[in-house]
């Protein structure tokens, strides 16, 4: 992983080394702020308008008063900077409440901080990735469709994967599995695809929304309802989604061997192919 | 609310303007840090140890490799830059995981930041506050355990708090009442004090453990034990506390008016007198 050439925070194009902002931010603070990350793709942001718009839906949950409406210009201004206009890439933006004394509740006028950057990345057409993944407790706040950068619980989940030599960790609440610690999760079960409903458990995902809009114009029963940590051995196939991660086929849940080498399931075949042209459609 | 005079970053004391970090700390990008506060009374900081070891159990807890021995002596020099040596005071220590291109798990080979700031405060002798309080659903993580900077949680709920004009928000998780948003609480029903045991739904407060030592040494019953929300029109007395909310009175809980004008409970002012004594002993 490398730092970005150029940061943007608050209006100004820095160098990463003088990207900095208070200590007193509240994004330091609190962990009080919101991300977003988009990927360019053929020369034009993908979903940008729904990134966007669950952004401003979700500064509305918290209160914070930014406009997301002002990001387009500064996003372009930031992308010619870093010469990335119409380059594929990847765009991380970060808003957080602002600078402001420590005391918990929201500050009365208070100026919300902006923060950016971009780096090229090329994705794949298609993920091929077989995923290793291992289940844990969700033991997150259960307000996890708030898009926040209060993230301890996502990293420490995150880590532990990780320290699985896992691509991602698969979380269950309730015995319910509902999402991974950085992207949503499907599952396959003879030919119906079952994700967990979008509710205050799980991010909704943009590419989740778009996979079950794929499925359905593919004709495949899609249903918005959560596999049990017990049905998990039974599943056929399984996957996640997400900006970066786009579709990556599961060969494995914690002992649950689903594929072996490089075969993947049909279902999530065909999602990925569909997927790749809805990119360059 | 205002700023202190200096501030402490990474061994550095400088104006709070010029108080920054790098927008890829990993405080700001993930919240992935932990914070403590101690009130400095008498020329010495009340149950410094305790704190620290709080803290050193809590970096432990999420592997960060910072040593709190080193604490004692940074404190030293930030409490002379701000002539508060011995001085009644509060002060304010975040160790965050370190700077890092963005990516959730932990990085190997990071150096911890440090940051920390003191202002000048005398705490009254006795919290003569009758608290208001409401009761909000708990939807935070389930490891609150740790003392974390991920906090977007409790802010939301202190919010709450300060917009129906109480002074804090008490939460409740599975039907019992675990703390507040930044304090433990207590509750007095027929001579006995009640409060949440100390597991990962509550943060284990050093006033928390003190007040039940009180209860012992004042021959009170204390149960580790949760109140139901049922209960709590029920409850005779009932007292949150912190490290600068020390031992504060509850008036009214939702709409169930315990005391009226500045009458509290004789159990309520029994500790508040016994902390008293311990802060000066």
């Amino acid at each position: 992983m490398n730092y970005p050439d150029k940061v943007y925070v608050n209006g100004q194009i820095v160098n990463p080394q003088e990207a900095k902002v208070s200590v007193f931010d509240r994004g330091f603070i609190f962990g009080d702020g919101l991300y977003e990350v988009m990927a360019q793709i053929n020369g034009r942001f993908f979903y940008e308008k729904e990134h966007l718009e669950r952004l401003q839906s979700g500064l509305h949950k918290i209160s914070i008063d930014f406009n997301a409406n002002l990001l387009p210009n500064e996003i372009k201004k930031l992308l010619r900077a870093v010469r990335l206009t119409n380059k594929d890439c990847m765009l991380y933006i970060q808003i957080t409440r602002g600078v402001a004394p420590r005391q918990h509740s929201y500050p009365s006028d208070i100026t919300p901080t902006l923060m950016m950057y971009s780096v090229p990345k090329v994705l794949p057409e298609i993920n091929m990735v077989n995923a290793h993944v291992i289940t844990r407790k969700d033991f997150r706040w259960s307000r996890c469709d708030i898009k926040m950068t209060s993230l301890l619980g996502n990293v420490m989940l995150n880590e532990e994967g990780v320290q699985h030599d896992c691509y991602e960790t698969i979380l269950h609440r309730n015995g319910l599995l509902t999402e991974a610690s950085h992207s949503n999760v499907f599952f396959v079960k003879e030919g119906i695809v079952y994700t967990h409903k979008a509710d205050e458990y799980i991010l909704n995902g943009i590419t989740r929304i778009v996979v079950i809009e794929l499925c359905k114009s593919l004709g495949i029963e899609v249903r918005e309802s959560a596999i049990t940590l017990e049905e998990v051995n039974m599943v056929d196939e399984a996957f996640l989604t997400g900006t970066s991660t786009q579709i990556a086929a599961i060969q494995k849940i914690d002992e649950h061997q689903l594929y072996i080498e490089n075969e993947k399931g049909p279902i999530t075949r065909k999602l990925q192919g569909a997927f790749l042209k809805l990119k360059y459609k």
